[in-house]
């Protein structure tokens, strides 16, 4: 296997359509990306196995989309407004600004050279400030969340309320999380503006750990399941200089990134503290009365805490390969598990004329009811086979002469590169049955 | 049929888990709503069908998902920074800040009473601003985007070179939109937050009065079979006064909202303005070379814009009915076509006791692979069914004591509130073919 680095991930990116960054023809704006056509698709797809498992798959689990703006509030008790940030210095003589972690004090400013300009360290916060409605003043600040989590906690009683859920019960919601991130780096693994999918499980007091296993296990299935090598995740639990104060334990799973092993998902047990933080700034009662044992209690939470957008970067790390086919042929293959890979079928006519090309646009036209379907009717065959490898497609259907005859085709497998002949009736059944079946080959 | 009221559809939403107001339990946000269990699912439905319809059916449209963070040089190339405003006025006595196209400007202060008090007219713009990086001085500014449609203007090169499409094609996007609309009424109609289904699709000048009633005819028909009733839609042209000064024509698909006629989506024909516009802030060429006249020109642009939220206010007020089943008994019944119903299939054992519950779990747990599903083991069999109702789920299935002895269901239809009994093998295709089979009852 060739030697995965960022570089090499950023640039198939941008070639084939998966990310772009945002604004580029103006310059670019730091920390913030865009999902081309390729892009998308994937991180629909990981969103889409996200919800499925968490929500339908779950009958003790149901969803939520709690919105960006929040009452300014939520964010004092949730902690945000007070210990959300970031130590910064400024430069007294040009006025930069740099996180006091990242720069010698003792040395002249990096910008201009002065001696001794740095201002005492102050505390920055992360959050995106605006303001809501015609005044600008104090009274119509808002934030852009910083984290999806406080939806669902503000919401839990409307969810009990409305929803005929009894604890132990989950919400779980995907949506976008904004943090002022002062470097930024790593391309998507830590942006500005990213994607969250989370779920909250509230259980009663004296059962989190039960629960807390359960959901560890759960989450890591998770990832195998999505195709995930298991060498390239691991457990890190937190040691007590990393475990919040109110946190009872607390597990990330890791996957083996370009630039190492970093956090990809967080798996906490977080006691009542945030229903209790709730119940206090706001002053509405937060329990949940037991409607068997008449029981009133704050539940306790479990939570799940995953990056959409870090797993985008994961499923592409993942899944990139480049691969000596003949000596000194090497193709560069994306081996994403056909659930998420962005496109499921290319659909490609050996040669556009003498009806192949009318053919395979039938077939097209048919596959795209189930699948997303790419149609590539130029060039070498083999050059597009390569480019369907290059975006991960799992299959390709290739119309030629002897399609005419007798109503076969060839299927061919991205990760073998083999080739069968099937016949085209019951071609999509046949596609999702290998589907069904797919299996990484080992050490791809 | 009833009257379908705001607030009879604001109270359901509520009651039922489809949407609440924002930060609730701190007094609420204005202008922002949370979508529930039902409320989520439901969107995400219109979502799908909608991504699926533009993206995966057309064999000539890419998706993308921009940021929602950009250059701040992307609002004043698209006018935004300029132009979009509203005329406010301040009570110089107590600071209240008014629209002033909404006040009589003669009268006094309708806060302090004040006479003569108000300000000259100025102009507020609506976009949301905020900083980014570790500064907050002009050159940080950034906006939270009013529109999508300019991700994909700004993105438009970028998919050329990456994705092998050829003019005549059409870039579609989902996402969040912003607002700082000071007068945020009607619920979700108009919110500060919001989420955009657009497409703008890119063809040869000269070519868009073709495409234009092509695209028309293909919006219209999308409500049709997302089951909305003919009558409840309508065209608005734009006259003279309405028409952006760059476009050449532009239509409206209006829907009968509770609070009258108003505007769903929109069908605009916008010339190269957007790009020709781009092209003059970036410095960047925009043309685009078409590879088989050589032709070279800026793409003409007949853009697709329709609201998600709007949508999902759409599908409730049309679905929403009251009907007097019996004298004097009134049941509430959301019409939703299967395919954008939150629930797709309940599961009701006739009692918990005998096995039935088992028997119920057990094909509950079958019916999920495929559909959303809701449990409800307890209350009367029809208080069960009318909760059902309100939510919209289409099919029912009820395990009572015959389903012991012969494995079979009732099967019972929403809109009929006909029973039927079917073997339990087979009831996930039954109700496959149901779905594809839906006709709304005429008149209801």
């Amino acid at each position: 296997m060739a030697e995965v680095t960022m570089d090499k991930i950023v640039s198939l990116c941008k070639r084939r359509g998966f990310i772009f960054q945002s604004s580029e023809i103006y310059g670019g704006l730091s920390g913030a990306y865009d999902y081309g056509p390729m892009g998308v698709e994937l991180k629909n797809n990981i969103r889409d196995f996200w919800w499925k498992e968490m929500t339908q798959l779950h009958d003790d689990i149901v969803g939520l989309d709690a919105s960006i703006l929040m009452h300014p509030r939520v964010w004092e008790a949730s902690g945000h407004v007070s210990n959300f940030t970031d130590p910064m210095v400024d430069c007294k003589q040009c006025k930069s600004r740099f996180r006091a972690d990242q720069i010698d004090l003792s040395a002249p400013c990096p910008v201009c050279g002065t001696k001794g300009s740095f201002t005492e360290p102050r505390n920055f916060n992360l959050m995106f400030q605006s303001h809501i409605g015609a005044n600008t003043d104090s009274s119509s600040v808002v934030y852009l969340r910083p984290e999806t989590a406080q939806g669902i906690y503000v919401d839990f009683k409307n969810v009990v309320q409305s929803s005929r859920v009894k604890v132990p019960f989950g919400i779980a919601q995907i949506g976008k999380s904004f943090r002022n991130e002062i470097t930024t780096k790593n391309f998507i693994f830590r942006s500005c503006e990213f994607e969250q999918m989370e779920m909250q499980f509230f259980c009663k007091p004296g059962t989190e750990d039960e629960w807390f296993p359960y959901w560890r296990g759960q989450r890591m299935d998770f990832y195998i399941r999505m195709g995930i090598r298991p060498e390239s995740l691991r457990w890190h639990q937190h040691g007590p200089d990393e475990l919040a104060f109110y946190a009872k334990d607390a597990y990330d799973i890791q996957f083996l990134f370009p630039m190492g092993w970093q956090e990809l998902e967080g798996v906490h047990s977080r006691t009542d503290y945030d229903l209790s933080q709730h119940q206090t700034f706001s002053g509405k009662d937060q329990s949940y009365l037991d409607p068997e044992t008449n029981d009133r209690y704050i539940p306790y939470v479990v939570e799940t805490s995953a990056g959409l957008t870090r797993n985008v970067l994961m499923a592409l790390s993942d899944a990139y390969d480049e691969e000596e086919i003949a000596p000194g042929d090497v193709r560069t293959v994306l081996h994403f598990h056909p659930a998420i890979a962005p496109v499921k079928v290319a659909v490609l006519p050996l040669v556009k004329k003498d009806g192949l090309d009318e053919y395979a646009q039938k077939l097209e036209k048919e596959l795209r009811e189930d699948y997303t379907v790419f149609f590539d009717r130029s060039g070498a065959i083999g050059r597009r086979y390569r480019r369907q490898d290059e975006i991960g497609t799992p299959y390709c259907v290739t119309v030629d002469y002897q399609t005419l005859e007798d109503n076969t085709v060839t299927l061919r497998f991205r990760d073998s590169m083999e080739q069968v002949r099937v016949p085209v009736a019951g071609i999509a059944a046949r596609i999702k049955q290998e589907m069904k079946d797919y299996k990484r080959p080992q050490g791809k």
